[in-house]
C-alpha cells in the first residue's frame, strides 16, 4: 500500500501519512468510502468545510493489467446529499500510483475567493495561485497547464461550473490529447473542489519508479489470459472498438428501452440520425477517430475523436448517455448539435446525462421548445456566462425542475435517470431505485442480461429475475471499481467463467496475496455496506430507494409499468 | 360539524359531503392535517396531481369568539417535502364556517396551462377562466374580483409566485381593505395552488345563517372573560396594539437573540430605524393605521397600514418577522426599503420570512451587496418579472443558496429559521429542530418564557428546561390552530390558569360538548402525531430534527452555541 496524501485547502499545507492497518487492501472506491464514512460527518453541508474529496487509484491501477487505470473519487454528494463514488478515465490514476499515493484527499475550505491548483511530483507538493487559470474553460486550462508542466502531466480540472459549486458540475480529466474529454461526471463532485477553491490538479510521475509487482510472472501470465478474454469478447471486442458505446442507440431503441421525451416512450423515431453508426460514418467522413482508449493500457478503446462538418476537432469521448440524454430525451436529432451539447459540458465541467435531463426538464416546463438544439445550445453556454439560467441549468434536474414547477423529474435521490428505461429494463430500473449512488447505471449494469444477453438472459419486461441480477451486478461493479478496472469488462467477465479468477491472479501477483473470489465478493459488499451506513446516517430511508411516482405511468411500445414494491426492492442490498 | 366541500382542479367540477365520523370534532389544523395523512400519498410530488390542498376554517371560527377568525391551510409542502399547515386572518375562515364548510379540498391538477377561479356563495360553487386575471399580482386581482363581486366577499389568491410554483410561494387574503396584506406565508402553499391552476377563490356567505351557538348564554360568558383576559394582558392588550409585532425588535435585540448578517450576531446596529416604535412614529407622521384587526373579531390588532414619505398607502400587515428578514438579516436599515420589499411579496405572493432569508443568501453568495435595500428591491421585482433571477430568489433559501454555491443556509427541514436566534433563544430553537413543519417560530412560540417573561421564565442561552417548553407550547399551538384562535391569544392564557378553561367553555357551548383542558391537550397531541406519521412516511427521519452546522459556531453577544444532542431533540415530541 502507499500513503495517504492529505491537503489542506485552507492552510495551503500538505502532509503524507502510513495508510492505516484498517484500510489496508482497500484502494478506488473501497478507499473513498470507507475513508468518507470514516471521516466526513454525514449531516454536513456538501459544501462546507467539513467535506473531504477523495481520490484514489484503484488496486491494480499502476500495473500493466489491462484497463486498470480508472481513478475513483469521492465525496459526499452536493447532487444528492448521499455518499458519492465517481470514477473516470484519464491518466491520472496511473500517475498517482506511481507515485505512491492511494489517496489523496482535500481537506477544510479557503475563506478567501482565489483558486488555487494542487501540483504533485515525485518530489513536492505545491499549492499555488490559479491566476488567469480561473474562470476558463477545461479545454484552455488543460491546454494551459500542458503548457507549462508539459504533455506528460496529468491533469484534473474543473470549468466555469465548478467554480460556481453547481450540483452538476464534473471534473474533468485530460485524455491523451489533452483535452477535457474524460469525466468524473455524476454527482456533483466537481462542486466540492470548487467549494475547496482547486480550480485544477497536476500530478507528474516523472522520476517515480514503476509499481512493485510482487510476482511479475504469475502477473504477466494473467494478465495475457486477461487481455485475450476482453479483446475476444463480442462486446469488448468488436462492437465498442468500432462505434463506442453509441452501438447502444440502436440497440436499446429496438429493445423499446430508449427513454424518449423525458421518458413517454421506448422509442425515438429519429434514433437512426443519432445512432453509432451513423456516428461512426460521419467521423469517418471527417477524418475524426473511431477507437480511442481513454488510459494508456486500454484494449477496448471505447472512445472516439468527432470532428465537425468542416473537418475541425469538435468533442471527444462522446458517449452513447450523453447521446441518448442530449438526443431522444430532448428530441433534438441534430447529432451536430448533441456534440456540441457534449463539448460545452467538457469545457463547462458537467456532467452530461445530468445537463440533457435538465435540459429535457427545460422543455417540459416550457423555457425552451422541444428538440430545439440551438436553443439548448444556447441554455447550456449560460453556464459559462454565470448567468442566471446557467445556474439554474448547471444544478440539475431536480433544480431546474423546481425552478420551473414541473413535476415529471425523472430521477432518484436527486440524480437524473440514464439512457435505459426502468420499466422496460427492469434490472438497471432496480439498480437505480436501490444503488447508494442515485440514479447511476454503472452501479449495476442489467442491461446486460436484459438487453444483450451478456450473461445469461433476463426478460427486461418482468420482475422476476431482476432483483438478483442488480444485486450481482452492484456487488461485482463495486469491487471493479475497487480494482481500479474499467466496467466495459464486465461483458467479458460474466460471460467467461475464468474472468473473476484472472482478476484474483493479477491481484494476488500484484501483492503477493491468497485472495480468492469469494474475497472479492466480500469486498463488493463492504463498500456497498459502507455507503449504505453513509446514507442512513445522512437522513436517507428504504424510501428514498425507489422511483418516482411518474413511473407508474404505462410505458410504450411494450406497455411496461414499475411494478416492484418497497419491500422487493429492500432486499436488493440486504446482506 | 359541516360538510366537505371537494373540488376537481382537472374536470373543474365540485362535490360536497358529509364531513365522516373518523373527523367528528376536527377543524382548522387538525383536519387539515388529518386529511392530508389520509388522503395524500405522502412520497407523492407536491405540485403533482395527488397533492391536495386543504382549507379549514377553525372549530371556534364563524362564532362571535375574539380572535377566532383563522383559516388554515394544509398540504404536502413543495418547500419542506413534508406536511404543511398555514394559517392566515382575512375574511375567508368566518365565510366559509358560516355556509357550513369545514373544509374545502382542491384535488387533482388540469393539464391546460389556463388559470382558474372558484366563486363559492350560499347556492352554488362554479369554476370560471380567470381570465386577466392571470399573470397578475394580488394587488390588482384582489380590487378585480372586490370590483366585480362587492366588497363582502373574501378572496384567497396568488400572485405571479404560484403562478410559477415557486417554494416562497404564498395564498394571500384580502384584508380588511380589500388588499393582500394577510398571508398563508410558509411553507410554499401558494406553489400547491398554482399546480392546480387555481388563481383565486371568492367566498361570498351572503344569506348563509349564522352557526348555530348550542348554548348561547353559556358561550356569551365565556367569551367576555375571553375578550377581558385578552385585553387586560400587556403583551396583547398594550404593546401589540401599540407598536404592532415590530414591538420585538427592540425586545429581542436586546435580548441578543436578533440574528444579524445572515446568524453572525445577536445584535443589530441599526436595530433603531427599523424598530416598532420607529414605525409607529412614521405611520402617525405619514398618516397610516398603527392598530388594525387581520379579521372581525379580533380584540388585539397588532396589524397596520404603512404610508410611503408621501404619504401614500404603501403596505399593510407590516410585520416583525418580516422587518427583522429584510432589516437586521440583510443588514438593509431603511424601513422604507422594508416596507416595500414586503409590499413586493404581498404582490407576488411570497412569504416575507423566506424572502428575507433568501435575499440574505444572496448578498451570502455576492449576487448583491449586503444592506443594499434597493437591489434588493431590484432582484425580488424579478419575481413579477417571471426572469430566472426571479425563479432563483423566489424559490427560497435553500435553493438560493445552491444557486450560488453557500454553505451557510440557516433552514431545517428547508424551511428558513426566523426572526430569533436560536442558540440565545433555546427554547424557540427546539422548535425550529423538531416541529413537522420546519423552522417555524409560530409552532412552538418558546420566546414568551425564554425573553418576554410570559408564562414564566426559562434562561433562553441555557438548555434547561427549553424542551419541555417547546413541548408544552408546540402541543397548545397545534390546539390552538384547531380551534382557528389567533397565536396571539397564547400571551393571556399562559399567564391567566382560567385561559384554557374558557376556550373549552366557550367549544362545549358551541357543540353542546363536554370537554376538559386535557381534551384540548390531548387533541393537540393527536394533530402531532398525525404530522409526525405523514412526515415519517415521506422519508423523514429523526436527522431532519435538528439545526444546519452553522449554528455550531459561537454566537455573540452571549456566546451561545446549539448544544442539543439528536437525542435530547428526538424527546421533545415522544408521547
Amino acid at each position: 500500500m502507499g500513503k495517504l496524501l492529505r491537503v489542506n485547502t485552507k492552510e495551503k499545507t500538505f502532509g503524507f501519512e502510513e495508510v492505516p492497518e484498517a484500510y489496508a487492501g482497500l484502494g478506488g472506491r473501497a478507499l473513498t468510502s470507507k475513508m468518507i464514512l470514516d471521516e466526513v460527518p454525514a449531516t454536513c453541508h456538501p459544501l462546507g468545510k467539513a467535506n473531504k474529496l477523495i481520490f484514489s487509484p484503484g488496486l491494480l491501477t499502476g500495473s500493466p493489467a489491462a484497463n486498470s487505470g480508472r481513478l475513483s473519487a469521492g465525496a459526499k454528494s452536493p447532487l444528492t446529499g448521499g455518499i458519492k463514488e465517481s470514477n473516470s478515465g484519464g491518466y491520472a490514476s496511473q500517475k498517482l500510483a506511481r507515485l505512491g499515493i492511494a489517496a489523496l484527499v482535500l481537506e477544510d475550505k479557503p475563506e478567501e475567493d482565489e483558486f488555487s491548483i494542487i501540483v504533485i511530483n515525485n518530489d513536492s507538493v505545491e499549492v499555488l495561485p490559479a491566476g488567469d487559470l480561473t474562470n476558463a474553460g477545461n479545454y484552455e486550462v488543460m491546454e494551459k497547464l500542458w503548457q507549462k508542466y508539459g504533455k506528460n502531466v496529468a491533469v484534473i480540472s474543473i470549468g466555469q461550473a465548478g467554480e460556481q459549486c453547481l450540483k452538476g458540475a464534473s471534473m474533468n480529466q485530460a485524455d491523451l490529447n489533452g483535452r477535457p474529454g474524460r469525466a468524473h461526471g455524476r454527482g456533483g463532485l466537481g462542486a466540492v473542489m470548487g467549494s475547496k477553491k482547486i480550480k485544477a490538479i497536476v500530478v507528474d510521475d516523472k522520476g517515480a519508479p514503476r509499481v512493485e509487482i510482487k510476482d511479475p510472472e504469475a502477473f504477466k501470465a494473467a494478465n495475457k489470459r486477461w487481455v485475450d478474454m476482453l479483446k475476444s469478447h463480442p462486446v469488448s471486442g468488436q462492437g465498442l472498438p468500432s462505434y463506442g458505446t453509441a452501438v447502444l442507440v440502436n440497440l436499446v431503441n429496438e429493445a423499446g428501452a430508449f427513454p424518449t421525451k423525458n421518458f413517454r416512450s421506448g422509442r425515438f423515431e429519429h434514433a437512426q440520425d443519432i445512432s453509432g453508426e451513423k456516428m461512426a460514418e460521419l467521423i469517418e467522413q471527417r477524418g475524426g477517430v473511431t477507437t480511442e482508449g481513454c488510459h494508456p493500457g486500454c484494449v477496448i478503446k471505447c472512445s472516439n475523436v468527432y470532428h465537425d462538418k468542416d473537418g475541425k476537432y469538435l468533442t471527444s469521448g462522446f458517449e452513447y448517455e450523453t447521446i441518448w440524454a442530449f438526443g431522444a430525451h430532448t428530441t433534438i436529432k441534430e447529432l451536430d448539435d448533441i456534440a456540441m451539447l457534449d463539448r460545452l459540458c467538457d469545457d463547462f465541467g458537467l456532467d452530461t446525462i445530468e445537463m440533457g435531463v435538465a435540459i429535457g426538464i427545460a422543455m417540459e416546463g416550457g423555457m425552451i421548445p422541444w428538440g430545439d438544439g440551438k436553443a439548448a445550445i444556447d441554455l447550456l453556454s449560460k453556464v459559462g456566462d454565470f448567468a442566471p439560467e446557467g445556474k439554474i441549468i448547471g444544478n440539475g434536474s431536480v433544480f431546474t425542475g423546481e425552478a420551473l414547477g414541473v413535476d415529471r423529474i425523472p430521477v432518484v435521490k436527486k440524480q437524473a435517470l440514464p439512457a435505459y428505461d426502468p420499466r422496460s429494463c427492469k434490472g438497471v430500473g432496480v439498480t437505480y431505485a436501490t444503488t447508494p449512488m442515485g440514479a447511476d447505471h454503472t452501479a449495476g449494469y442489467g442491461v446486460t442480461a436484459n438487453i444483450l444477453s451478456v450473461g445469461g438472459t433476463i426478460d427486461p419486461c418482468k420482475k422476476e429475475g431482476n432483483i438478483e441480477l442488480s444485486q450481482n451486478l452492484q456487488v461485482a461493479t463495486a469491487a471493479i471499481d475497487a480494482a481500479g478496472l474499467c466496467l466495459f469488462i464486465a461483458f467479458a467477465i460474466l460471460d467467461d467463467e475464468d474472468g473473476v479468477p484472472t482478476i484474483v491472479d493479477m491481484l494476488n501477483a500484484r501483492y503477493g496475496l491468497t485472495l480468492t473470489p469469494n474475497d472479492i465478493v466480500a469486498l463488493g459488499k463492504s463498500i456497498l455496506n459502507n455507503e449504505k451506513e453513509f446514507n442512513r446516517k445522512a437522513g436517507f430511508t428504504e424510501i428514498d430507494d425507489q422511483l418516482p411516482e411518474m413511473f407508474n405511468e404505462t410505458f410504450p411500445p411494450h406497455n411496461t409499468t414499475w411494478d416492484f414494491t418497497l419491500e422487493e426492492l429492500s432486499e436488493t442490498l440486504k446482506f
